[in-house]
């Protein structure tokens, strides 16, 4: 079946803000198995979006419209909608009834204009807006399906998951179930290159590669009749990769992110974390922090971006500073074992980097960063030269970082059969 | 003039990268004062594309192509181009020596389809790409314009900015220019209700506001003869927002971000800062140390996740913790000052909160944060009551730390004259 995507908001064709509804539909969509081949952005305006919705009918089996449910005279996705479809539209109660509890439960006195957004067409399912007062709409358009979404992520996302994701599953033939492997520590290149032969092979399961910052990830998708037939034709493409992949693969669960797979196995074996850093300046801390319940593990974070707090802070000797400069191996590893006497965390990480624009040399340009990971005495430390801006670079060597702590981790298990010492 | 943007690529149908060029292209196609109607993304399949155009140059003056530039059988938006506009294409040899020289000055190889890349159609104009190896394209067809931009963003970006924003604004009768007025500390519906009358009477220059988090960018806008004439009609406007919003405008610079006004102020007046966070653990300092050169005022930045890291880092109480909780004014007020009898800045900020998604309570709800900030012996604690999901709520305590610095630096300096003790 063929999906299509229809973005309506005058903020999006003014660049004011940037499409993300479009990236989660377009990806929520892959992963029931339509196919999506046309996405267009379209302002509020009556005669432009009844030609887009109009083009879109023609050629695709589902619509999918985000924007333009408020409750003001510009906002006209409904109306538009219905007049498209043939569909006159009555008052509905039950969306009444929400719109008179919302605005209750807040203590805000309803504007007049507000119940038109209980206003829906005939032949519609209603979806409910627990984060807003904008029902979500589906018209039953013969055949068709045209379907109606509030335009603020926060009530558009929760909506598609919980609303719409289920109406879909019914309507399509079989079920596509799809299984993602997380690989970190080797590039996008690399790992295309061990998956050439599946990739060209492949037919049902598909394989399919996302390049994230640091990691890769790779979406095994199964279409059939039904979840355990779906489930039987994963397996084996699941097991082969992680034949090829082994340890690089550091979660298969859709949910779990490098940091969180990294706060289990210290949380798992025991060990307790501190970071200190310079380049990356707290950023490192930041992501380990977005992992909920951390903190049975997070000891303490150090930024030690001046040469002053490295020295007064973790004890990096001047004459290290002096001999090879604040961006070096030396530094990185005294800076980690000072924190690592400070906080008598068993694991330390450390960054110390030139992040740009200025600062750079010909021998030690912009993006070259150091980072040591210190695990119960042994460290090691990495020289690393990451491009882009220095946001980019900053993110990088972050990711970076987790990346080296994760395989200094395995290493030292490895050793330490059960982690134990 | 009227503008059509289309974005070229299946990794955006399938949701794989979210469609941020659009996004730049259309906030610099509006700032030229170019009218943009439709979005379009496409995959990279010739029939699609060939009726995408079609369609875009039946309504559009200046269509806009990203991505599809590469080296590959799959990338052909320069062969649709080309056929859709009826110009056969020659071998360029500028583009064929930059290829050469790109892959020699990387020591790899040519592979024979790059020197697909240098293919250019008849009667364009060939744009430098310092960044790849795919050049840009204008197509002069007839009086319409068909732009062809590489899709990777760090290519886009300076490639639109260095040649076709100038290319562009010579077909452009007059001129357009942009005057940002950036504030802070006041939310997005109060600012628009303060100029509502302005943007109900706009013409020209007009006004529109852009709420980021924490802040809100007003963007004012001139069309006009030439620069001089433009200046003066933005002049007035610009003078009656600073009368309007006053101290809350941190910057009219489009370039200058909230953390960089703040370093601004920090070292023309010869202050240090230190930062102790509990829940933003590490963002805050993270986000000021996104700033070149702020290690003349930044000292040393805590991550004090665990009581126990509040207590033995900055001396906040056990009785305080007991007491109040760790996420109270009381313990934001200690690890303030504990950081401030640490580090010795003369500016401390905390942060310390509940970012979810467990750990909330009907008393202490998630979203509840308390900032301190310390500036000089006076101490400032605000709480918050902030929305959205862990990473969203960490993002905006960091936010509004920055504000809430912002605001308790100018009420320091309004009574020390000239920032004197």
């Amino acid at each position: 079946m063929i999906v299509e995507l229809i973005s309506v908001g005058t903020e999006i064709l003014l660049g004011n803000i940037v499409n993300t509804n479009a990236a989660f539909l377009s990806e929520e969509c892959a992963k029931l198995g339509l196919a999506c081949y046309y996405q267009t952005v379209v302002g509020d305006n009556e005669e432009r979006l009844t030609e887009t919705l109009k083009t879109a009918l023609s050629r695709a089996d589902i619509v999918i419209l985000g924007g333009g449910l408020g409750p003001t005279q510009d906002d006209l996705t409904k109306e538009v909608a219905a007049k498209v479809c043939n569909k006159p539209m009555h008052l509905d109660e039950a969306s009444k009834k929400h719109i008179e509890d919302y605005f209750n439960s807040k203590g805000v006195k309803i504007a007049e204009n507000n119940w038109k957004q209980a206003m829906i067409p005939e032949d519609s399912v209603v979806l409910e807006n627990p984060n807003g007062t904008a029902p979500g709409v589906i018209i039953e358009y013969g055949e068709k399906r045209v379907v109606l979404l509030p335009g603020p992520p926060n009530e558009l996302i929760p909506m598609f998951n919980d609303s719409v994701k289920p109406y879909l599953r019914k309507l399509l033939p079989g079920i596509i179930l799809s299984k993602t492997v997380k690989v970190c520590g080797i590039g996008e290149s690399s790992v295309e290159k061990q998956i050439e032969d599946l990739i060209n092979a492949q037919t049902n399961p598909t394989i399919a590669t996302y390049a994230k910052t640091g990691e890769v990830h790779l979406r095994v998708t199964a279409s059939a009749e039904d979840e355990a037939a779906a489930k039987k034709l994963l397996k084996p493409v699941v097991k082969e990769l992680k034949n090829r992949f082994g340890t690089y693969i550091y979660s298969t669960d859709e949910n779990v992110t490098l940091e969180m797979s990294i706060a289990d196995l210290l949380i798992a074996n025991d060990l307790t974390i501190s970071t200190v850093e310079s380049c990356s300046g707290g950023l490192l801390a930041g992501r380990l922090i977005n992992v909920p319940g951390v903190s049975e593990t997070f000891k303490t974070g150090f930024v030690t971006y001046s040469n002053k707090a490295k020295r007064k802070l973790v004890g990096v000797k001047k004459s290290t500073l002096e001999k090879y400069g604040a961006v070096s191996t030396q530094v990185a590893k005294e800076m980690a074992e000072g924190m690592h006497d400070v906080s008598k965390a068993d694991v330390v990480l450390s960054t110390t980097g030139i992040a740009g624009p200025d600062g750079g040399s010909e021998q030690k340009p912009v993006g070259l960063v150091y980072i040591c990971c210190y695990v119960r005495g042994r460290m090691t430390v990495k020289e690393y030269h990451l491009h882009g801006n220095r946001a980019k670079i900053r993110e990088t060597a972050v990711a970076q970082a987790l990346v080296l702590l994760r395989s200094c981790l395995l290493e030292y298990f490895s050793e330490n059969t059960f982690g134990k010492e």
